[in-house]
């Protein structure tokens, strides 16, 4: 089952809850998967995994490369194994995964989707890395920038997650965009796009590891769940 | 991680709404595990697993031995290796449970725990298997059973599962029975231990696979979460 796996290692409403501490090295996060998305220790920028390689994009913008001991806190990687599914232009980012969501009948599994090509306008969001101890999470978004640009080419990684599993992952679309040139990425806000190849995996298992070695996440107060309907719709 | 990994097959929100169907050989979910707890085809009994051999406890009473074709519609499973944590008498079941969950400060994780020993009063609910078009689950609950007994000698599966994971799973405490001479089980509802012993097993990984080849899974409106809140406290 290893090839239609989603590994996640931490849960959303850790980030709610100011739990910041990246966890997982690198190095042993790529294990579970060679492509992905993920955020670093105290939200430290936004995370790219793409031929087993880690990228970050920070608020200073272009996407660096990221060295193995780097620390993770939040993250979701897979194999890659995608095949082809359709060619889109001229359409809006929520316009075109709704529409390979529903084609594929997907809406009540994990779903990986790879979008490679030319992006018409991309908006994207990162964070800037935040230390012990940690600021509130409103205290994160005020540190939060936004990019925007241009006729751009390169890789969004989506991963899909069905509602029941919101506060455990981000129920929805989950996008980042990384690209070719490294000069631009992060979380994907909104995007056009002018010509893109989107491929699909259909993901079987879902397997989540927590920090359990971490004190502060297994002391924390994690009982008030109703804490997540708003915060997490608000960081899509 | 595989020692340390709860297999889960399905979700909680499946049978709420009413997707009953059993997809699963029990001779499959064995691959993941030699001892946990589930349900059968069209809510076909509690099952309770225990060193590698699947039983079912159904509306007649004693515990059944189950052929390795038998369906299984919801479980969770792991590999057995608890440590012993402590002895308890004279105590309430929930009392007992969360004394293990606090001194073991787990309350944030997945866990396993091993109870064996007599109980002095324990009662149990059962469920008579639908058959297609399924009932709702207020029908479905019309057809349960509830057991009672004393003084019996037996072991008692329990799954702690954190709150977040509402609706994935049956967020707190799931508890199956069996007696050592079968004649007794089920889901435990309450409990008075006479004199048991407590063992553990933290989780590190918790591993879902949903029915992905089943179309009706597939076509089911799971958006609407709000529903889980009242259904899960109600069947615990």
């Amino acid at each position: 089952m290893t090839k239609n796996t989603l590994f996640q290692y931490g849960t959303m409403q850790m980030l709610v809850e100011g739990l910041l501490e990246g966890t997982l090295p690198l190095s042993e996060l790529l294990k579970h998967g060679n492509i992905g998305i993920g955020t670093g220790d105290g939200v430290d920028g936004e995370l790219v995994i793409l031929d087993g390689v880690g990228y970050k994009i920070d608020v200073s913008g272009p996407a660096v490369k990221l060295p193995e001991d780097f620390k993770v806190t939040y993250a979701d990687v897979s194999f890659a194994d995608y095949h082809k599914f359709k060619s889109y232009q001229n359409v809006e980012l929520v316009e075109m995964l709704k529409d390979v969501l529903t084609k594929n009948n997907a809406q009540n599994q994990f779903f990986a989707i790879l979008t490679k090509g030319v992006f018409k306008k991309i908006r994207t969001r990162s964070s800037k890395k935040s230390h012990k101890p940690y600021p509130s999470l409103e205290k994160i978004a005020e540190n939060q920038v936004e990019f925007e640009t241009e006729n751009i080419t390169g890789t969004m990684i989506t991963y899909y997650t069905p509602p029941v599993f919101q506060g455990v992952g981000v129920s929805g679309f989950h996008n980042h965009f990384l690209a070719d040139d490294l000069s631009f990425g992060g979380h994907v806000l909104a995007a056009t796009m002018k010509g893109v190849v989107v491929s699909i995996q259909p993901i079987e298992s879902f397997k989540l590891h927590l920090p359990v070695d971490n004190q502060e996440f297994l002391n924390a107060n994690l009982t008030d769940i109703s804490k997540l309907d708003n915060v997490i719709s608000k960081s899509e």
